[in-house]
């Protein structure tokens, strides 16, 4: 038997907790599920018999949790980014074995040799963005290279969004993972990419404004805006000279220049606590964003202020989430963006009967023998129930693949890695196609 | 005798060194100046013979910066915020009164029982600003309160700026203080202030559009951005109630919507190194923070993007810094704020012969008797040269003058202090007064 332990059973466990459970008898697993909701985490095990168990567990409690963790064979950490860094130094004082989503800060990577003399794998960004993204394209771009092909051009877009079906809000927008992330996205520092040989910086005041139109076969148009960081990826890919590489995050088209509002407001904000009155209304909220209107209706005067077309689309945007209404907040003391989070939550809701949307597209342009080509691959996932949503599925699934590969030996390397290599993504995109999440390639006439 | 030594030998302790060294013999005082620049610290005690003594000294070095405190009666820190508070825990543990122009962090209130215990005082905020602002706007306050005034109004300006006679360049600024924090004024989340009751929050980029128009008699139009935190005021103040309470800082006027290109633009942000090579111009720097220009210009493309009038006087004011040149900027891996730094200081230069200009306003509205009242109160101080410029003897004379009180006992409390007390301010601005800083106050008709 091989154990497992899973740490923090959040949204988008439940996946990965399943498959961990459907071949647990077969690959003999021994799998437990800590979490501080105890109950959650026995509800997310109950179908595994006793191969699997929910325990409580505060992971900031650092002895409950080395012990725990002293007790299993692989270490997959689900938690929050601020407690990363303190799982992996247990973990490796401990010699076990780690799968993540999480980006690796600097401070892992300072930690690579010793993981590699202890012959321990760290496997991180394993999820679907960072992890899906890294493998389908590194498939791709290996593809293209062994062909003889010379990158242009590459661009990668991804978003957790809500299916077709499900979508009946005018931002085209749901709930399908942290609320906290999606309000908070884009800020402490410039975004970063190179357009054609030049580096470029969008900083937060820009970065709904710049996007980009993305068009998925099938699923419309999305509105591609500019993530954190995208230089580090020429390395990461082996594409230094590459002049033109973005990566970005999608919103149903449409979506970011009305959220723009917010920054340009000073809503996403969450550096200080606001001082609004328990009996405050959505149009005190914004009112105390706005320079004082000379007796204008709130409305008016945020139109005015934003030059925003009062018969427009984002005004009917705001409209739509009560923002000009005398409807009470009903919460004091929260950040601007705190306070904003606690509508969008209301309002944005995935309902019971909602399925959300995962689609990620990426475009290649090369050069092969003379010729330019252009190839974009695109994938979308769209969630089976609540649950099983296309976020807990294409977040879930690498991760429980790539324990499965860990256990029987198949991951050759040893120290902290990202999921860029043949042996390990042709195994991953193999099996996760057999499980739907595939992705459809087009040639675009050059 | 009594000893004094100051830490830190920057732009703003000329004056105050001076003061000390004038007061040296009559008083009975010993200085002591330590700084990382032994020479320029020398020179600076040059004119006071026996008493007066420049000494190296590395902040950074726990044990010598101890080593130096303990021999001194009273420490007057001029060190960067950033070694505040262990210079403060060194002053507490070897028991020694401290004067600061610094604002009081959060965790050095939180050791005012400590001081208060050891019959220490720890005196902040007595530079200029925060320092001056605090003791004049007290002085009317308290004036306006005896008399039975209700306060409805209470709004504060300042700014360290170019005197008339040497401002010859279309942004009416030079660097009379620490560049860096001119250009990260305004970052670190929203201002806040209060209009006719209601909380208002201005996000950095909409800091530099919602200004307000100054005009000091004698020295012309400003422009006021608001400063970080105004509410906090209103208990410093005793003004709880008060409707309408807003800080701000002063620039010249078209200063701040001329600086606002930057701060849409990027430029100010200092969270990651450019990547610019060693022989980019400045049309490249600006270049890397434009949308790709199709072939445009780069001063075509800017005026685009930020929809500024080409010919306007925005347009004009960057012509002028030369940054649509094909000159080199001739420095790599700074920052975009560091970039610009680098820029700005050729450009603002406080030239050999120019004076510059520190510029108070303060506006109180009341009801008196049923009626309502305006009072101003401004200030205009000029420097003298290079040396004694109107920064450093604003920031420095204050704190010279506490200094004389404190160590003939006239300071009657203990622990952490803000000069808001009528027996600190009444005696220091008294002899500011005597110096040549002087307040002018006008009742305007109500």
């Amino acid at each position: 038997m091989r154990s497992i332990l899973i740490l923090g059973a959040g949204r988008s466990a439940s996946t990965l907790i399943q498959y961990l459970i459907d071949h647990a008898v077969e690959q003999q697993w021994r799998i437990t599920v800590a979490d501080k909701d105890v109950e959650h985490a026995r509800k997310l095990t109950s179908g595994g018999a006793d191969l699997a168990e929910g325990v409580a567990l505060d992971a900031l409690n650092a002895e409950a949790r080395a012990a725990l963790i002293a007790q299993h064979d692989l270490i997959i950490s689900m938690l929050p980014a601020f407690m990363h860094m303190d799982v992996l130094k247990d973990c490796l004082r401990l010699k076990k074995h780690v799968i993540t989503p999480s980006y690796v800060p600097d401070a892992l990577w300072a930690m690579d040799a010793e993981f590699k003399n202890a012959g321990l794998v760290v496997l991180n960004e394993m999820g679907l963005d960072p992890g899906i993204d890294h493998m389908s394209a590194m498939r791709i771009l290996d593809r293209i290279r062994a062909e003889g092909g010379h990158m242009e051009v590459f661009e990668s877009y991804c978003g957790g969004l809500v299916a077709p079906e499900s979508d009946n809000n005018s931002w085209g927008y749901k709930f399908s993972w942290n609320p906290r992330n999606v309000i908070l996205a884009g800020q402490g520092g410039s975004a970063k990419y190179i357009d054609q040989g030049m580096t470029k910086y969008i900083p937060y005041n820009k970065l709904f404004q710049r996007t980009v139109l993305v068009k998925v076969p099938g699923f419309g148009a999305f509105d591609g805006y500019a993530n954190r960081d995208s230089l580090k990826y020429r390395s990461h890919y082996g594409i230094n000279d590459i002049p033109t590489l973005k990566r970005g995050t999608l919103r149903k088209a449409g979506f970011c220049i009305a959220w723009d509002t917010f920054v340009q407001l000073g809503c996403t904000d969450d550096s200080f606590p606001m001082e609004l009155g328990a009996n405050a209304t959505w149009c005190d909220y914004l009112d105390s964003f706005l320079p004082p209107g000379a007796g204008r209706p709130t409305r008016t005067n945020l139109a005015y202020y934003l030059n925003l077309d009062p018969k427009g689309e984002v005004m009917s945007k705001l409209d739509e989430l009560g923002l000009f209404s005398t409807e009470k907040i009903g919460t004091t003391g929260l950040s601007p963006a705190g306070t904003l989070q606690h509508l969008l939550e209301q309002k944005w809701k995935l309902g019971e009967n909602d399925k959300d949307l995962v689609v990620m597209w990426h475009r290649f342009r090369y050069t092969l023998n003379g010729a330019q080509h252009e190839l974009n691959a695109s994938l979308a996932v769209t969630g089976i129930d609540q649950t099983h949503t296309a976020m807990a599925r294409t977040v879930g699934l690498p991760i429980a693949i790539a324990c499965k590969l860990l256990l029987n030996g198949k991951i050759g390397d040893h120290g902290v890695l990202l999921p860029l290599k043949a042996s390990l993504y042709n195994p991953v995109l193999d099996e996760l196609e057999q499980l739907g999440v595939v992705f459809e390639e087009r040639e675009i006439a050059g």
